[in-house]
């Protein structure tokens, strides 16, 4: 027996309906792409250019759930199509601009993307590679007509006129909310990008998540800045929690420096911010230097890569603004995890409820955690016992795009591939990438925590710690570091720092200086690029 | 094209098992059916029973989705059977325990209820009305086994012993999620009660949008006491939101006065309670005598009829906690609107914050309300039409239980017999039920603006309004009275008092004394029955 209620299918359409309908003159202040300077909009227009792009996808003959790609910053544009090209029943699949030109080619190719909208930042990309993606039927410059593009490029389109013949009353289509909604390919280290083809229902169940109060819990009091990009995972969600609530929205647009950023924060009255810990740097470093409070802020969430404890406790001290360290992966839409206190914690001594800030936090209603050792049996969640992390959920991937009858899944869950500790309340530590996790005479070292106390020492601007191979050990910690600027910093007093922070046997053997540490496209360090470089260190150092 | 992600059932048993694994400690306080007293445990322990009676009802030979029936408190023992009930795949079915032995007979056989679950306190309703309800097979006493009733009463089972057979490590089944899960009447003022059949995907995402932090945002750090009956909409929803956040909970039994309520947000350190205006006027009125000052009370949710803006100030500026002012039926499992600010309220002055806070708010995601004129065209959304209030949504029902051929829907959308209006934002203030308004010479008075005024006189211990029959103005406003204790105050005083407070021409006519209102099941003013005693009283005194 059904129960009887009204059933509607969860559809991202329905996001920028409420918010066009509820918070219609909510404002959203987004930078432009060039040329500086920002534009002033609201969710009643961004649901109307929205509307007008999706009866244009449909009248120029796209089928359901063809591709529609962008490479583009984080603006009103970019929201606009998110929710265009969503709600009509295409695939939004945004691409990450800082791949390299053959894995945004293979992307493209690969997902069969008929459109491709791009910001005049990237438009010499697509001149250069236009002949070898040969799905796209067309290429859309995210702006107003440029005369003088325009009569170099013939093939070229202009947003602006692109949705101008779109209808603002348009429909959207009610379909199975089982249906992909979007896509995004993870870069991974090794192999061709995988993509997450994601569904409107895992999207919206991930949005109610991100609203609940203990995961991020935007409101419709909150003024929002996601400045983890569009491309990344759809900016963990924020532009789909963000109508779901009603927020005002701050999108920064390509500068994601420090100054830039405090200024939109101070200008704009943000108080709720999302980013990689690298970003909120740039961010503390010329709040620090400018003498900005950032009043205005009460939230950040940080996430992506580890958060350094250190960076928790200046934000609190010197800003009252509260961190929120959260984990995710594209695989998982992406959040996973989210620190926030239980009501048991008020008790204990401040220090205390601090460190308990520290970690990836614990999974919310939706997601599953547990840890297993290398034959995939549980171990125990006490806090200490390390092991491969699985997770399973309403908004986790099944398989990935168009690598169906590749079986990624471990009987249900999926392997993340982090190292992690789990407490009795599933509070989570990510230990380490399990490819990055040394394996010294059969103990494990974080590879995390040695950086993490290694960012700490006030002459390094990074550090990376790799496993290297050793005669006797199997592996050991070598620390690689880039000293700050102006400073010179020996490899015996960074090695000393570690006395009485961890273990001695933990200490890395030998330190590397380098200039920089390589990256990859969503900015995270290269270990592999690392290992290549400095693996046989030790070995050669021994013979 | 589907997307490739993870799709497991909404279903409730997910809840009570998340809870489990990640909120296992945490405290779940329960107050004592009988003799006083409390009880501790915990969400792992409500779990572990909540699986055992899965099974025995399993064992037992229920049919899926077979209706099992609670006459209860707010406690321990009734959250574990609503996990076990619709966990399990029956149907939880609440009953009012206030309502009329005849209504409560008609439920229990149209509902055909099996299993009834009922406190020590209304084992004197059972006795005497078993025999009219033939569809029960068991009748079970929520304590441990009491020898003297055994022996009073061979076919009384308890609780304890009921389960005691069940497994503890019981599976919950897994099936459809628009499936059936629980029931609840509503007392309505005319005809048979009829049901409401929630289903578990509409529990679950109106769970998941209480949980937003633009409606109650429960969080693991909330320690969470429902006032409100699980009896009446499940509590507002709150056993299945606790349970999605692992927060503590406080469950009040039998005793809602002041005095006790009191105690209990003091000694357990409450953050968070929901209940009706009555419930909070008693409490107010013990926190003044006592000198308590509510440390914990961060806020509370008021609901269920209009809440008169001075309890928002006394809650606001004697005791800091904050209001959240929210609105919603038993047919909307049941919240459809709660009250919180927009970011562009900030900047207003201070009291005009505060008179934007005292309306019934606006909806969350999910539910979508409209206003229409008596052929159902939309009115505008401006603030000061008012209309009768449609609503739509994800947990809105669709049809009456057991009434699927009545059409009850309008183009798909439900009557809430309210009279409204809603701002551009869709701010929501209830004017009145839509046959208590007061419609004089064609223009209508809100009954619920005199009474809220009414009740605010220092001599009055609650009043309310109806519409009598007038011979030149159709109908004309009365307030019926009641004196505070000690108190008689004049027909001309209270009038005077309306003074300068609304217009002249909707200022009651005469004043009736009153020893107490007649009141429903739910604690609803019986409009209806004042308006058979009183509604000749103008047309009389005429002729
Ligand atoms: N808060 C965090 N702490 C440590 N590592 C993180 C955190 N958030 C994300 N990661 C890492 O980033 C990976 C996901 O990368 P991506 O799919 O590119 O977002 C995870 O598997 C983790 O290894």
């Amino acid at each position: 027996m059904l129960g009887q209620m009204m059933t509607k299918p969860l559809l991202i359409s329905s996001l920028i309906e409420h918010a066009a309908r509820y918070h219609g003159d909510t404002p959203i202040v987004s930078v432009n792409t060039t040329g500086g300077g920002v534009e002033h909009t609201n969710w009643a227009s961004v649901a109307m250019n929205a509307r007008k792009l999706g009866s244009v996808l449909n009248q120029i003959g796209l089928d359901p759930q063809d591709r529609v790609a962008t490479i583009a910053w984080n603006n009103r544009r970019h929201l606009e199509i998110y929710y265009g090209v969503s709600g009509a029943g295409f695939v939004c699949h945004t691409i990450n601009p800082r791949l390299f030109p053959e894995q945004l080619v293979y992307i493209v190719n690969h997902a069969e993307d008929k459109v491709l909208f791009i910001e005049e930042t990237f438009l010499p990309l697509a001149v250069n590679l236009r002949d070898q993606m040969p799905t796209l039927e067309h290429i859309v410059m995210m702006g107003p007509r440029n005369e003088k593009l325009a009569a170099e490029h013939d093939w070229l389109e202009f947003y602006d006129d692109f949705i101008a013949p779109g209808d603002m009353h348009f429909t959207w289509p009610e379909f199975d909310e089982l249906t992909a909604s979007s896509l995004c390919y993870t870069s991974g280290t090794t192999g061709h990008p995988k993509g997450v083809l994601y569904s409107h229902r895992s999207t919206m169940l991930h949005s109610f998540s991100t609203n609940s109060r203990d995961v991020i819990g935007y409101s419709a009091a909150d003024v929002v800045m996601p400045v983890v990009p569009m491309f990344h995972v759809n900016a963990w969600g924020a532009p789909y929690g963000c109508a779901m609530s009603g927020s005002a929205m701050v999108m920064p647009g390509p500068d994601l420096h420090g100054e830039a950023l405090v200024k939109l924060i101070d200008n704009h009255g943000v108080t709720c911010a999302m980013g990689v810990p690298t970003i909120w740097l740039g961010l503390l470093a010329y709040a620090k230097k400018s003498g900005s409070r950032l009043e205005s802020l009460e939230r950040t969430v940080i996430g992506g890569s580890a958060c350094p404890p250190s960076m928790i406790t200046e934000f609190r001290e010197l800003y009252g603004v509260d961190t929120i360290h959260a984990w995710g992966m594209t695989e998982l839409s992406p959040l996973g995890s989210a620190n926030h206190p239980l009501a048991k914690h008020h008790s204990l001594p401040p220090e205390e409820q601090q460190r308990l800030r520290e970690n990836q936090g614990r999974p919310p209603f939706g997601i599953d955690l547990k840890i297993v050792d290398d034959d995939y049996h549980d171990l125990p969640m006490d806090g200490v016992l390390q092991g491969d992390l699985l997770v399973q959920g309403h908004w986790v991937l099944d398989s990935y795009f168009r690598m169906e009858d590749t079986e990624i899944l471990h009987d249900g869950w999926f392997a993340t591939g982090d190292v992690s500790t789990l407490d009795p309340n599933g509070y989570m530590t990510i230990r380490d990438r399990s490819k990055d996790i040394i394996k010294s005479g059969g103990e494990w070292i974080s590879s995390v925590e040695l950086e993490n106390i290694a960012v700490g020492h006030p002459k390094l601007a990074n550090a990376a710690v790799i496993g290297v191979e050793h005669p006797k050990w199997d592996e050991r910690p070598v620390l690689i570091a880039v000293a700050a600027e102006g400073e010179t910093p020996t490899a015996e007093e960074l090695l000393a720092y570690y006395d009485g922070k961890i273990a001695k046997w933990q200490i890395p053997d030998t330190v590397i200086f380098a200039d920089a540490l390589p990256l990859n496209a969503t900015g995270k360090v290269l270990k592999r690029t690392l290992r290549e470089q400095y693996g046989k260190v030790l070995i050669e150092a021994a013979s």
